[in-house]
């Protein structure tokens, strides 16, 4: 049934778009594929792809293009400068799966408009998962499309997507990249908090292989990012999975777009000076995970209290808890002010990359506050829940011990200050997730 | 006359004891030191001192002891460990004049009592000024004691100081701790956002002589740290002046003793895990300045939007006030909290090395503010004021460049954080002092 299936054009072979690209070969749709990097387009003729040698011959008559290049601008530079917005056939349903500015994609919709190209129909569906789900069509998808993109991208978005993990994001263009952004937020911090945490472990002398066990298994320092960097920083951050050059571009989105909405991005703009540091030192093309090398020179001239192994461990969960909390808290809050269902970024989130053990167990009640109006004001101990007082007390004395091994734990002291102000307007019978207050103060 | 000067012992000759010491063998008095290290104690004989082997020896019969060691770890061991104690005679004034935690002090004072010792008359002396002033008698000092303390230890703390420049502050022990302690949250954050500036002056470009000179004449972005320190990063970080790890130990009694306050220390902690990495990096022995080089590494390699020298430099103006303006009210958040005297706060840093234009020009309308009770509500924009929104979008103008051209600004990213905290809580009204919200809400 192969020859009654779409033609499809793809834009971008990196490491995500030949995964997606070969996956629908697999699933027997004829793509042409483009990208700068001649050998890629070899590689993808070997696994069965017709290639083009531009953007406008790749998409030329293909009902449906898939773009996957890494940023807006490469995405404006193959539909307007490579003219490839001149060769797309009428009615064209245009998937933009890079991750942009929400403010990008909205302005593209104008420009097509403007360029007369109103037909074509523009899907805004920034993806999240890997390259091993890439290729495996079981990526989280994040789409905000009109009614009728949907109606015809709907089993392309299937055919990439885990059908658990396709998430139509109400608000049509720019909400599906609101969504990747916020869920971004998780993926800056908790990328970073790896290498603060094993950084912070190697100062204190822990065994890093018994340190990811640990919080692998734990019941709130656990996070989808630590449980998946924290492997290569035993293999010499090989292979190189997501460069530090990657996370840095979504950071940048996260922190442009927070300013532009004057929101205080407080987590992700500390992470943000740490990655720039790294580019500085040229780790840049390294695997993420690398970035350990920033946190953990200078070990063991300074000695801390703690003396058990046990003990090291629990001050190294506790840092990761308070740092997961204030991501989680700062990803819902900034959810909430562009708009976004927090349900369905909670379900979104708690599946994908960006999935934490705090997400998990504080986001519901911080969601609640949200729908309740009282995310500001209120908020008192849960029933069954943790105390915002207990998380501060625990993660001061990691910090207090990072600061006697002078370990620097640039989001861990963040997280501790942010928490301090929360509870400083609060007192001391909050719950955890009040840390939310600091972020939802009314305007 | 010199004969009739009383014998004095000085426990501590390092950079700032020696020239303590020798300028009172200027002042014609006896002055016996010890220090641990032996080519100290030659040095100090050869300019007329008399030395001692131990503590012990050093304070035996002589009924004034200036004690200039680097640590309370330090001046602990000299007087219980080495039992200088036992050996100050009945009535000695004992003055510390070491940067400690207001609760070391204390203790202390608690200490003599139980050691029997409450004859002793305690003078809590930290002192600031540099090396050149130390040797000049010209010091700032601030000093907290019991009256009968100050009546027989007054004559001493003039000769030390710069009459214009002793401050006595109410509150007894410890109160000249916690002003020592609130004036290094000034120096903490500006000797770091020297750095932090230089470093973004080299990413864009710019001629560090001329940044410097630009600086050092501006309306709102001069601070004395800058001043005395960017001289040093134009002649490879020597002569060492000061070096990383003594900032490093001031840094670390503000960010501890506002743990213990559960006051958020956002600016001082965000410099203290800057001041880590630069630890880890093994910079700790150098000069402070030398801090550039954890802010400029990769310069060059990115292009940001600026492109005339006029407002690439207006750019790092624009950086350095927003930074001065959240060290200056954290410094008097965190003075009110301690319970100082912010006019006296504000004369004695005013006029010292955590000296600035924004202190000067920012600090007396939140000081107003605090004394009206206001602090935490209301502000509007003083008449001839500055808007919190002006220097919000300024100093943001400058952090967004330096996303452009990857430098890292952890203390502009963080401060155009705080103040986007105290606009939303505030509206766009705001005064520029009104950055003190962040800090002063209501408990």
């Amino acid at each position: 049934m192969a020859d009654q299936k779409p033609q499809i054009s793809f834009i971008g072979l990196g490491a995500m778009g030949f995964g997606m690209a070969t996956h629908l070969l697999k699933r027997g749709y004829n793509v042409t594929g483009f990208d700068v990097w001649a050998p890629t387009l070899e590689k993808f003729r070997a696994a069965g792809g017709q290639t083009a040698t531009t953007p406008s011959e790749a998409v030329a008559d293909k009902p449906y293009c898939v773009c996957m290049v890494a940023t807006a601008a490469q995405a404006h530079s193959v539909l307007f400068d490579h003219k490839a917005v001149d060769y797309l056939p009428q009615g064209a349903v245009l998937l933009l799966c890079s991750t942009v500015p929400c403010e990008y994609v909205q302005s593209l919709e104008k420009q097509l408009v403007g360029y007369g190209r109103s037909d074509i129909l523009l899907v805004d569906s920034p993806v999240s998962g890997g390259v091993a789900r890439a290729a495996d069509g079981t990526l989280s998808i994040m789409a905000g499309m009109s009614s009728a993109a949907l109606e015809k991208a709907r089993f392309l978005l299937e055919e990439l997507a885990d059908p658990a993990k396709l998430y139509i994001v109400e608000g049509g263009i720019g909400s599906g990249s609101n969504m990747k952004m916020v869920h971004q937020v998780l993926a800056a911090c908790q990328i970073l908090s790896s290498s603060e945490a094993m950084g912070f472990a190697d100062h204190l002398g822990l065994d890093l292989g018994k340190t990811i066990e640990a919080v692998n298994k734990s019941e709130d320092a656990w996070n989808w990012m630590f449980e998946h960097r924290t492997p290569r920083m035993l293999t010499e951050y090989k292979p190189i999975a997501s460069a530090v050059n990657i996370i840095i571009k979504d950071t940048g989105i996260i922190t442009a777009e927070g300013r532009k909405a004057q929101f205080p991005t407080l987590m992700t703009s500390t992470a943000e000076q740490v990655y720039f540091a790294g580019v500085g030192r040229g780790f840049g093309p390294d695997d993420d995970s690398s970035l350990i090398r920033l946190y953990n020179e200078g070990k063991g001239n300074f000695k801390g209290l703690a003396e058990r192994e046990e003990d090291k461990i629990q001050l190294v969960l506790d840092l990761l808890r308070g740092i997961t909390l204030c991501a989680a808290a700062e990803a819902l809050a900034f959810a909430h002010a562009v708009g976004l269902d927090l349900d369905q970024v909670y379900e979104l989130c708690i599946n994908a990359a960006g999935g934490s053990k705090a997400l998990q167990k504080f986001g519901p009640e911080i969601i609640k506050a949200y729908k309740e109006g009282s995310a500001a004001q209120g908020w008192n101990v849960a029933e069954a829940g943790v105390g915002l007082k207990e998380v501060a007390n625990k993660l001061q004395a990691a910090v207090e011990e990072a600061q006697r091994v002078k370990a620097p734990v640039f989001l861990g002291g963040q997280a501790l200050n942010i928490i301090r102000l929360a509870l400083r307007s609060g007192g001391d019978g909050l719950a955890a997730g009040a840390v939310v207050k600091v972020w939802a103060a009314a305007n």
